[in-house]
């Protein structure tokens, strides 16, 4: 039976969290995401603030949270590509893996608007993606047959670092456009612009 | 005599700016930036916290203050080279600009070096080199020769963020071999990688 009912924990647990991330999107779209505080997130969501802050660290976190999860899902489905496969279209297909990983498209524009538009949750939202970045080197070495040391390679660090300049910028400026562009179609014009 | 005392007092003021920076790297070397306070660097720096506030907002804007008239700097840069130059090769230039402007390299160094090994300084950082970004997009416009209009152009836009990736980039590597690197030689082999 463990299994069993540790599955049935798993799923109340993420039925809990979504439960949060709805209310919180909904309160940081009413009030704007400064002025929300937790304890009106805790509030409105019917749990104690104490519970709020065991799922979730910081504000913050509700809107970047899954951002750890992502950032290994890029990295396998990166790593997963097969040997012929170029490292950019690797890592571009990586991208598309985690852009239909869990999230509706309309989920994805919300909490990109919220990271775009406030300073503090954009930097908060790079960092995460340094780290992805640094994770994702020994993976590019390997398929640039560029033999793995203690440091980074430069070349597999900059092809990494552009594709994630390129998706960042193409994700702004489909946020600008309220979601109304192909960001794929830009993502694609943006490379093409770099690589000449 | 207005202009004389002007800068007379300008003179004091960029003394007093650099005594503080002076003092508070130190004490970040001696005792991490993160458990250094704003009051320790005033009393060392012997300047009233309250001085010391109306120079720094935050311990965040010592170390990455100056980064406004860097930004400004950079643009002028980049729009003073002539119109031959390729978007590119402008950037650099704006860049080796920017890196002797001020500073001694041993400077450059400590403050990097602060900088890519503190989580809240990098992002503080991070968020100065965004709105650095925006403000070049029309500059490079004209150079791409693209008509400028409301919307950035995403060719404009992954051009500057690709080369301010590979830049990051390679001042990380630099700080990681503790200054031992040539940090444009890592540019050029980053940009070298991309540009295929």
């Amino acid at each position: 039976m463990e299994p069993k009912s540790a599955t049935l924990w798993d799923r109340s647990r993420q039925a809990v969290v979504a439960e949060i991330v709805d209310t919180a999107l909904a309160l940081f779209a009413e009030k704007g995401y400064e002025a929300t505080t937790m304890a009106e997130i805790a509030s409105r969501a019917g749990v104690s603030p104490r519970s709020l802050f065991r799922y979730f660290g910081s504000k913050e976190d509700i809107v970047c949270g899954d951002q750890d999860n992502l950032g290994e899902l890029l990295r396998a489905s990166v790593e997963a590509q097969p040997p012929e496969v170029t490292s950019w279209d690797a890592l571009k297909a990586g991208f598309v893996a985690i852009a239909s990983a869990g999230c509706s498209p309309r989920r994805v524009l919300e909490i990109n608007t919220l990271i775009f538009t406030s300073s503090p949750l954009h930097a908060r939202y790079l960092e995460k993606r340094l780290k992805w970045q640094r994770s994702l080197v020994p993976v590019i070495e390997r398929r640039m047959a560029i033999e793995s040391t203690e440091e980074p390679d430069p070349r597999a660090v900059a092809v990494i670092a552009t594709v994630f300049a390129c998706v960042d910028a193409a994700s702004e400026l489909w946020v600008r456009r309220g979601g109304d562009a192909d960001p794929y179609a830009l993502y694609d014009q943006m490379l093409a612009a770099v690589r000449g």
